[in-house]
């Protein structure tokens, strides 16, 4: 044991800087454990020996891992340990979800939510638990307000009375219908895309196909943007492939990464198109340059920005080619588009569409291939069929609203500006979001409670494990709804707010060298959407658009894709 | 090289017995490293290598993993691989997919769905593509036919047409409302537990909490049923903690497995109470004595029970104490339950409640732990408000119909007896799940497109990897609404199928040896639902149950739990 020691105070560059009796003290404090598990090489290996064993086998045939019965009876035959003696003590679970939730409360980062009941008449309010306490919403998702939508919710009852509640099963039993056809049919014209397939939530969509892609394609290699969204880390992680994090939309430093693998070797490049939190933007282009160099799989999360940007709300890829897509419509334009070359684009139904769901586009082969194998698509009920084709109406309006998008980005820049000129400090961006440095939980949770109790104004308060601590931020989301009144309200409570509790203005950013480019002299990118679009009508959309594609679709039968 | 080769032949009990010159060609062949991921020492220490880092990190903080963009930095400093160059050919990607299913087809595990519109006002008909093409549903798991449900259908669009058609955000971003608090209320007075937990699905309920508990308690051993569901799987997969998988419903192995580890390491045994494939159920009394004899925590899946056992559909933990629990109303009884013994209790609302969504019932504390920790529920749409609220009138009267529960029981054990009659092989098991054994996945299909077209009944084949391959089986599901004479058309049916295509019958079974329980010689369990509580009826229900504590719960506000 000491001489492994001394071979590993040779080897390790962590041990070398440290004395003998430092590491023994470490080791008594099992600090070197915890330490250990963080190594690169130590702790892989640990979590080697924790797990019996890994299968790489199809769910469905857990019998046959390394761990199956058989093996384990043979085990069991020659018992190590004979436990279950009634003078031994049990495990104190309830201890361990006690102090783990005590400690969340202990850095504020325990949440508490708010009963918040939005009212589809009255959008943006809604009311508390009382029904005569109304509030004004400023950061939902339902970023263009399409839950309200007359449209959607008669298609959504109608089918609903024809159809009932329910799917009744999962795709493959019992719960594939014309309204599953139709929806993803729409989606896949939407992006024109070869196929999509829907899943319960964009969460499971790209937990679903990351871990797939990285169970099923031999040695792929992902290279992850740092901010990507909890669905794509939770996807990444369990996919278990080899992967690479790199800085925020940093590409010198993607492109030395991906360099470093030949072109045979399968790789992923995973990312976001708006990112939630910041509103920061992808250079999806540029990586997609990448990806062609580098012969990489490009996996873009659209989730922010369906139904907002494009002139059809397919999204940023779809905006990049604004004026080729305005002229063709339903048709591709004749070169290849940026949308053309992500190879996978994922999307909520849950916001800019106001329902709920998550999908997948891409092309057919790859759609049919992840509906053949992925757990999380196989194994769960369908959605409602009334929910579906609620969404497929409300995808369908959205496609052909330019100017629900144009009011929304109106709505945005007032209030940036205004916020802006109170030095109330908008962490930079070129989308949609609103987001306000406050950069402490208690003070950012105080900040919500009183916009809430005083001025019956909700925006929640951002923690972690949604943004790093000591970022903590209010996030708020104009959308074409909120108009100018209403508006003032929010920045005079903001303003008012930020006075009274004493957060800091922009000049304080500054001098204290500034953060998440709030009082930092980082160039700012343009706005996604310049005033020449901004200028645009419904009008100038070419409003033959929709029809004849999805009609076809949506009455053929049979296997899906 | 050779050195380590003769080291690993003296210690691998695999090695041991081949000779130099067979374990040379192997080497050659690559078969000897298809069998190393295969093996429990050196399959995890490959995986280990494979994956660059194992993060243990909550997720959003991604970018502090050991692969860490700073980690890479110093990395992509000194290049030792520089590719790029357009002489390389790429990975092709499309060529993995296209294989992959062909393999599918060629080994007729490819699936074609069906277009099956249900027809609420017709249940259990549907129609396929076209609207007058009409066919009889057997295979739903719209279990009771709640999703025709009139109540319920009213309920959805009134909260509809007021609170809109999506939640507009995460349960802690403006998705939290007074319908999730009063359907969690509802699910916890549901199994008589502290707390309950909504989720998109009940395979997001059960992938999240499993994989939350095994990452965030340290030691944690599970304990899985081979037949457990591949949302457990998944879960015990991503959890990353030590696992042991146990024959079906074998006790003594599970108790010889639990032995091995004191009763101070942490342990979780992962079971369902009615495994919805071949309709057998858990011993549940006697896997909680042993999870108290060696401190284990339960996770019981009760996706295909609840809403069809228990007097008040609570599941066949509540059916286990009938008597007491159809006295005791909505109170507790006076002793420690079934239901109380276990810990967590997993559950859906997309079968018998015939909506869509999962839920986790359980102590106030640990539904805390996992509100606060489990990515899947963190990171997620909320279900619309109209979902909740249809679907918490729906547990409400499935709760109050007794006879609903009763009417199932009475023509599944019509079904039953007429097939056994006919020798048609059902898979015996206790509960109402009717699995017709044929073994083979062409003819299952080819049976399930016969009953299609010929007959105009809809009955799924069930295959890999829902199933094992060669067991593959039609899965019938009667609801309280498949009336006597429906039931002789599938069976008259079913019999003309079976004579068509020459499947088997029991006395072929019979000669073969037997699977799955046909035509061998295993003792039969007693049917769940006894004679005497199927000549109950709903005025033998306490019917002052429900009402008063879920009033309450509905309209308070704030902190869900």
């Amino acid at each position: 044991m000491e001489s492994l020691a001394r071979k590993s105070k040779a080897i390790c560059p962590f041990m070398k800087h440290q004395s003998a009796s430092a590491l023994r003290q470490m080791a008594q404090s099992s600090s070197l454990a915890a330490k250990a598990q963080g190594c690169p090489v130590v702790g892989p290996a640990l979590e080697a020996r924790r797990s019996y064993s890994t299968p790489s086998k199809p769910v469905g045939a857990q019998a046959t891992d390394a761990l199956s019965p058989k093996a384990v009876a043979s085990d069991a035959a020659k018992p190590v340990f004979l436990h279950g003696s009634s003078n031994e003590t049990n495990f104190d679970y309830e201890a361990v979800f006690e102090e783990q939730v005590n400690e969340k409360r202990r850095d504020k980062s325990y949440r508490f939510f708010n009963n918040i009941n939005r009212l589809a008449r009255e959008f943006p309010k809604a009311h508390l638990a009382k029904e005569d306490d109304k509030v004004t919403v400023w950061c939902s998702n339902d970023y263009l307000g399409m839950g309200k939508n007359q449209e959607v919710l008669d298609t959504m009852n109608r089918t609903m009375l024809k159809y009932g509640t329910g799917a009744g099963g999962t795709r493959n039993i019992a719960g594939h219908n014309r309204h599953a056809i139709a929806l993803e049919a729409e989606l896949a014209a939407l992006h024109k895309k070869e196929g999509a397939l829907v899943f319960s939530s964009c969460f499971v969509a790209n937990d679903a196909v990351l871990s797939l892609l990285g169970q099923k394609m031999k040695d792929l290699v992902i290279f992850s943007d740092e901010l990507n969204h909890a669905s794509m880390i939770v996807g990444i992680r369990n996919s278990r492939a080899r992967k690479h994090i790199f800085q925020h939309n940093n590409l010198e430093q993607l492109e030395s990464l991906l360099a470093q693998y030949p072109k045979s070797t399968p790789k992923l490049i995973a990312f976001e198109s708006v990112y939630s939190m910041c509103g920061s933007v992808a250079p999806i282009e540029k990586i997609c340059d990448l990806a062609d160099k580098y012969g990489a799989l490009t996996f873009l999360d659209e989730v922010h920005a369906v139904g907002m940007y494009g002139p059809h709300g397919a999204g940023v890829a779809e905006h990049l080619d604004f004026e080729a897509h305005l002229e063709a419509g339903i048709a591709s334009p004749a070169f290849k588009t940026v949308s053309d070359r992500v190879d996978m684009i994922t999307g909520t139904l849950g916001k800019s569409f106001g329902t709920v769901g998550g999908y997948i586009a891409a092309s057919a082969k790859m759609i049919d291939w992840i509906r053949s194998f992925a757990p999380g698509f196989i194994f769960t009920t369908t959605l409602p069929p009334a929910l579906m084709a609620g969404t497929t109406a409300s995808i369908r309006i959205v496609r052909q609203n330019l100017m629900d998008r144009i009011n929304q980005q109106k709505n945005v820049r007032y209030v940036k500006k205004q916020f802006e000129q109170l030095g109330i400090p908008v962490i930079p961006n070129p989308s949609h979001i609103v987001p306000l440095l406050v950069g402490n939980a208690g003070q950012a949770k105080q900040a919500s409670d009183i916009l809430l109790d005083q001025h019956k104004i909700y925006v929640q308060a951002i923690n972690f494990p949604t943004v790093a601590r000591g970022e903590e931020r209010l996030r708020i989301t104009p959308s074409p709804h909120h108009s100018k009144d209403i508006s003032d309200a929010l920045i005079e409570a903001v303003d008012d707010v930020w006075t009274r509790i004493g957060l800091k203005r922009v000049p304080d950013w500054e001098r204290e060298g500034g953060l998440c480019g709030v009082g930092s002299p980082v160039p700012r990118a343009d706005n996604l959407w310049t005033d020449e679009q901004l200028a645009l009508t419904n009008t100038d959309l070419n409003r033959n658009v929709v029809d004849p594609v999805i009609n076809q679709l949506a009455t053929s039968s049979g296997v899906a894709v």
